[in-house]
């Protein structure tokens, strides 16, 4: 690493495959190698598509680490049968992250069941549903990661709204089990984001990148766009997550519907340009 | 009061002129005789068009209490000229608010400055313009509000986006010119809500309710929605609101271009009806 904790190598650039979300897994991987990404983050219906144990293989040939599979979570379903599927299908993304070699399963919690307005409650089917995930997490060795969502998504989609939450919520639970996902996108915005990844420390399971873009389009969801064309201040963001003692790979996980247009391989050039040039200073 | 903390009268009900945008100061006023609302949330631009006299003789003339003046902010220029120009505005804001009997301007403090990242130095800036205008408002005998806005309005709008940072900000200067604005629609989501609400105590100026409805709308600002139309759980913050101390008005600010485009007494009748259910329990 030179030139402060800010600065993030372009040898931790991991590129998540929601970022170039119309090419396979066997495509995508061939993306990274063709433009010396040497990570990448998986979704499992990607991974599905192609079979566990394949995707394995191509990722492993193709020499890439795995830095997360996305993803798990919406635990907050009031129903008891679709509580147990939703439990149930957890508990398979946890088999598929070992099968396919990620450390990591991030975790979109879930919003409001549907006819509630109980953030409490939805919050404790949470808590509830983590604690039944932890044993499978500790004997699988896969860490299970509580990902913020910005709380524009609170209602639909995450309860979970700010990194201070998602860590005391972490907290609750091993260390090794449970941790949180730091995406610039999401927290930007809070001013007790710096100091809670200070207190994140350890629980830091995963650092994820993209840009904070206005206006924000029709879909809300699909806002985000690539490094520096933004508001977000990415230097003291990284410099804390490293100070916090993260030092693995760093995602760009972008969902953009002009991004997702463009060639993959346009997409993959401007990922390691902007990475460089905004992660790496240049 | 009847029914516990929780539950706020008709006798409190503020409309603000936001709700039925397109009238004028005189005619926003008739709707709330007719309706029975005894009071009113005043905006600069109506005020203007009526003139400051004339509005404060037609809003005392029919009987109302004026609960805000809405709004000042607009504080993070980075241009001398511009700065200067923003806090000569908002000095003409609390005049205003002086002359037409309003106990409070709420303030939208303004988002990141064009070409910057840094919020720190937003917030700053923020921060210094406040200190500024304090004299000022203790001369007129007005409080400052500052709104925390919903976080997705940050880079834009304002860079305080939660409750507990617009009261770090707020205790900074004495509580006879500055407080803090509880809106639900802005803060809902938040898991530290209720205990900042109890913190902010004899620093809250003004309570505003709207409610949080999906999909968001193309233009974010607009997509607030009538009391029970969306997913805030009203009980427990206004039960919370009381239990800090604060027994004032209770403004329904509605920015919806759907609700706008309908007659104002259909509008003004669904948030008394709406305001007596979702707040008034039944």
């Amino acid at each position: 690493m030179t030139g402060g904790l800010g600065v993030v190598g372009l040898e931790r650039l991991s590129l998540n495959q929601a970022t170039v979300k119309h090419l396979s897994l066997p495509e995508a991987v061939a993306v990274c190698q063709r433009h010396g990404i040497p990570a990448i983050g998986l979704w499992r219906d990607r991974v599905a598509e192609t079979g566990v144990a394949q995707a394995a293989a191509a990722v492993r040939r193709a020499g890439l680490r795995v830095s997360s599979l996305c993803r798990g979570g919406f635990l907050t379903d009031a129903d008891p049968g679709a509580r147990r599927a939703a439990l149930a299908d957890n508990r398979a993304a946890l088999a598929e992250a070992a099968g396919i070699g990620a450390p990591t399963l991030v975790l979109v919690c879930g919003g409001l069941p549907p006819g509630h307005r109980d953030l409490g409650l939805a919050r404790r089917m949470v808590r509830d549903a983590l604690g039944e995930l932890v044993p499978d997490a500790q004997r699988l060795g896969i860490r299970l990661g509580i990902e913020a969502l910005h709380p524009m998504f609170c209602a639909d989609r995450c309860v979970i709204s700010s990194l201070g939450e998602a860590l005391d919520l972490a907290e609750q639970f091993p260390v090794d089990a449970v941790g949180v996902v730091v995406d610039t996108y999401h927290i930007w915005w809070d001013a007790r984001m710096l100091a809670e990844i200070a207190r994140a420390g350890p629980r830091i399971v995963s650092y994820q990148v993209s840009d904070w873009v206005l206006p924000l389009p029709q879909d809300t969801l699909l806002g985000r766009g690539h490094l520096g064309d933004g508001a977000i201040e990415f230097g003291p963001i990284s410099a804390a997550v490293a100070a916090a003692g993260y030092l693995g790979d760093v995602e760009v996980e972008i969902f953009n519907a002009g991004i997702w247009a463009a060639p993959a391989d346009e997409t993959a050039s401007t990922v390691r340009e902007r990475f460089a040039a905004v992660l790496g200073g240049g």
